[in-house]
């Protein structure tokens, strides 16, 4: 017998912070929700006890992950009134590929003493960019041997991905590569903490530790043949894998408690957190695509059942990754709202913070403010959006941003407007690259917290890739998406739903307000492309390769 | 019978103000001086009574120059108690191309009530930029011609000269054109003024109106063929024309009393502000290369009298335009100074600022200070320093500035090294535009606010080039070369000199502090410099025009 107004439970994992958010199972309705921070953040430049951390390292700590989310969990539940009886499922989504070793009964190597000075030991955030060499060689490797891994993958495995990261590991720590008897992805993790099983997910399997339910993992050969010690990688990824939504496991008694909700309530496996925007936005048809606008931006396509399984440029095509009976195509700008940060962190000069506080404005408002006042294409400078590296589509994070058409007159809002700009700029050329292999982008539904605070941006999008932009209708896209696993995961006989079709129709949806490209500017930026375009082949296509070089001189 | 201790007069008009310095002749001693800022300055966005200026304009009003000269040599007078029968010259440098349309006895048309509301009738600055499209009419149609003189200004006619200056005030403004009896150079008017006679200097002519001595200046023929009308401009342009320090006349009754010296004291015929370097720095050997440092840095180059005459990539080759017996080019950087300038004025952010205060530093100095821990080459960011586009050796005034290798993690002092890097890399290649047509570098002495000011830039600058640096003794070098000049006017029996060679020597000369190249520093720098090249050759070569693109675009 089901609770009357049955709400299910969505934990969702950021870079910095998990948020937990209760939703009405059969309304959509929020009923409460709490974000709280990691202890330890980002661990970038210093892990206490051991020292200092080489460029490029991002590291967390697992426990950050339980002590945030017990807080949230509760601190939600009070705030939405929320009874554990009424809760009927819970579902996770996370960062990804943000992976870390344990022993066989799921403990964290960094929690042992032994390990716990050992930087591989903790959890490598998706972040981390120190195993590039590692990808190049998977990546080398792959292709030499005629991998068919390799195809699903159109840029090529990522530094970020498990199998990159556990190398770096091995050669890095062999003590620690020795110890993990599994590499597991954190959200597979935090699955298996709250349902006591471990259970991973398709999708974060199929993305980020190229499986397919066809061929599981990477063979051992091939593994073996990157560093012999390596062979046992596959029997460490492996573990039963599941669709995301799928009855993973039940609260344990000690979960239950810890949370306040009821032993057994159902928790689903997990899903990536920019996947669960799908679901979130109530997108179930080819050529629909979710683009999360955050500090990253990252872009989910819906494809038929048909549709290739090899697309070049994309981050994954993955079948079943999303929604069940469809392709998923993933990519991925490595840089959004945090080259906006930079902007400001870098340009927000006195006399710009002055005139905002005159104005009550934050200075990034009126920064913002002044860079709508542009017309399009007509800031005199154009970026290269890299300033994170390129992840789609030329998968090289050893790229960096560029600047052209500065003078002595060139304005902070310029370079801020010339960001913006640079990066529609890149979300069109991830849309073309999708379209010119047969994969059309009927329908765009942002969510994240740029589609939420910046119109001027989104239709800035909509002018340069002449798509009506459309927004999620809730704020916390990938909290509702992940309760709209646990609801699947409980199923309608329990307060749920049975299958994502009918779970997103009545907990996701989008806005009335839609942003249309208007003509002119559609135009005006066209020619501004074509040079985005020819510089982006100029510098991430071989005709210069001074990015890798300038890097490597700033590395020594 | 010469006084005591004779003094000569500098009088260095520069971009926003004009200095006065009394010199002894004998001894260089520096004996007061004054600095007196013009009335209406740069006039850049509105000139009063007559609305807006487009874009690229700067204008000056010549009575700012007599009323600031006046109070300024009053000043410096009484600063360094000195007697009226003391002064035995008088010499000027004024920037160049400044130009401006007068009527036959001198007086500027912007005096004229029926002029008062035309910009054209004012003075048109160096940097009035808004000529361009005149310039390429000029050098297209020369090139076509092959018109002898062009050979001489190896990047062609720039936008800033007198008849590319000229034709665009008949093309916009016929009945200021036509009411000119004459267009003359700001410094030789100024020395009309001041000694009664109309005499021009070979220097200004030379380098800015297209003149040699055995030619003149461009043929009527040629003039026409540009606009009918403009066949009375070398008419216009004509007047006796003697070499820098040449006695052009004495001062007037009016100007004797205006500036309380002895009427009948020699006035020098004018030499153009950078090159009044070369004298200061006491340079007279074939090899010898002045560089001023300032808002934007100039080069001057001596070269044996059989030296070429053709040299491409230079501004102009002329001889005896500098010291009589030598050849002398000028290639210049149209940004410098400005581009740090710029960078404060955009990247002093809050927090640099604060920090500044905290340390009782300006966050220019602050700035300047962290990027001086970069060791060579290692900032992460390479840049084109074309903010203000690009005098030598391309003549392109509409390229723009460029920065690659921006990351996440970029601060603002490492674009403020990037761009005190990429000037001296643009430094480099005017040098190897001399050396690679067989005229070598031998000596570089510079001078200016920054070789002032900076010694980390003149570290950066030797370790790029690879050349020992030098600086000029005075940190008034101009003003020293000035005074130079009227020295030289009054020649050694009135307590002058009989030429630079003697007057040189005894008013002029370099600091003992010299930075030598560092070898590991030039090794890593020479790394980069390849890509420098590579950079300038893909953008201001032909590879992209997206600079001159995306002007068009922001002047709509």
């Amino acid at each position: 017998m089901p609770p009357p107004r049955p709400v299910a439970l969505g934990l969702d994992f950021g870079t910095e912070s998990v948020r937990a958010l209760f939703v009405e199972t059969g309304t959509g309705r929020e009923r409460g929700t709490a974000v709280v921070p990691y202890k330890h953040g980002v661990i970038e430049k210093r892990l206490p006890g051991a020292g200092q951390l080489p460029p490029d390292w991002a590291l967390q700590h697992p426990k950050d992950y339980l002590d945030a989310l017990c807080e949230a969990v509760q601190r939600a539940r009070k705030a939405g009134k929320v009874k554990p009886a009424d809760v009927v499922g819970v579902g996770v989504d996370f960062t990804a590929s943000t992976v870390l070793p344990v022993d066989a009964v799921g403990t964290p190597l960094c929690f042992k003493k032994e390990f716990a000075r050992h930087p591989h030991a903790y959890v490598k955030l998706w972040k981390h960019h120190a195993a590039q060499a590692q990808a190049d060689r998977v990546n080398e490797l792959a292709l030499q041997r005629g991998e068919s891994f390799l195809k699903r993958y159109g840029a090529g495995v990522s530094c970020e991905w498990m199998i990159s990261k556990a190398l770096e590991t091995l050669e890095h720590d062999a003590p620690v590569y020795d110890a993990a008897a599994k590499w597991i992805e954190a959200g597979d993790w935090v699955v298996w903490q709250l349902g006591g099983q471990e259970v991973r997910s398709s999708c974060g399997a199929g993305y980020k530790a190229c499986w397919a339910e066809a061929e599981g993992h990477p063979s051992e050969d091939f593994l073996a043949a990157l560093n012999p010690k390596l062979r046992d990688l596959r029997a460490k990824m492996q573990g039963p894998v599941r669709a995301p939504g799928v009855r993973a496991g039940a609260l344990t008694p000690e979960w239950a408690k810890r949370l306040e909700l009821n032993e057994g309530t159902p928790v689903a496996t997990m899903i990536i957190d920019a996947h669960a925007a799908v679901p979130a936005g109530s997108l179930s048809n080819a050529g629909d695509l979710a683009i999360i606008l955050g500090t990253s931006f990252c872009h989910m396509l819906l494809g038929a059942r048909g549709a290739p399984g090899d697309v070049r440029g994309v981050a994954g095509s993955v079948r079943d990754g999303i929604l069940p009976g469809l392709m998923a195509y993933e990519a991925g700008q490595a840089g959004g709202g945090d080259l906006w940060a930079w902007c400001v962190r870098t340009c927000a000069n006195e006399a710009l913070v002055k005139e905002a506080r005159a104005k009550r404005k934050t200075p990034h408002a009126l920064l913002a403010a002044k860079a709508a006042r542009y017309k399009p294409g007509a800031c005199g400078v154009l970026a290269l959006d890299w300033l994170n590296g390129n992840r789609s589509p030329l998968n090289r994070p050893e790229l960096s941003g560029l600047f052209v058409g500065v003078t002595l007159a060139t304005p902070p809002e310029a370079l801020y407007r010339a960001l913006q700009e640079g990066l529609a700029f890149g979300t069109r050329v991830i849309l073309e690259t999708f379209e010119s292999q047969g994969l059309p982008v009927k329908r765009v539904v942002t969510s994240g917290g740029i589609a939420e605070k910046d119109p001027a941006f989104l239709q800035i999008l909509a002018d340069v890739t002449g798509k009506t932009i459309e927004v999620t209708r809730s704020s916390q896209a990938c909290a509702v998406g992940a309760a709209i696993l646990g609801a699947v995961a409980a199923g309608s006989g329990n307060g749920g739903h049975d299958g994502f079709a009918s779970a997103a129709v009545a907990m996701g949806g989008v806005r009335p307000r839609r942003f249309a490209p208007d003509p002119h500017a559609l135009k005006a930026y066209d020619d501004l492309y074509a040079e985005y375009r020819a510089l982006a082949d100029h510098f991430g296509g071989g005709g210069s390769e001074v990015m890798k070089k300038l890097r490597a001189l700033r590395e020594g």
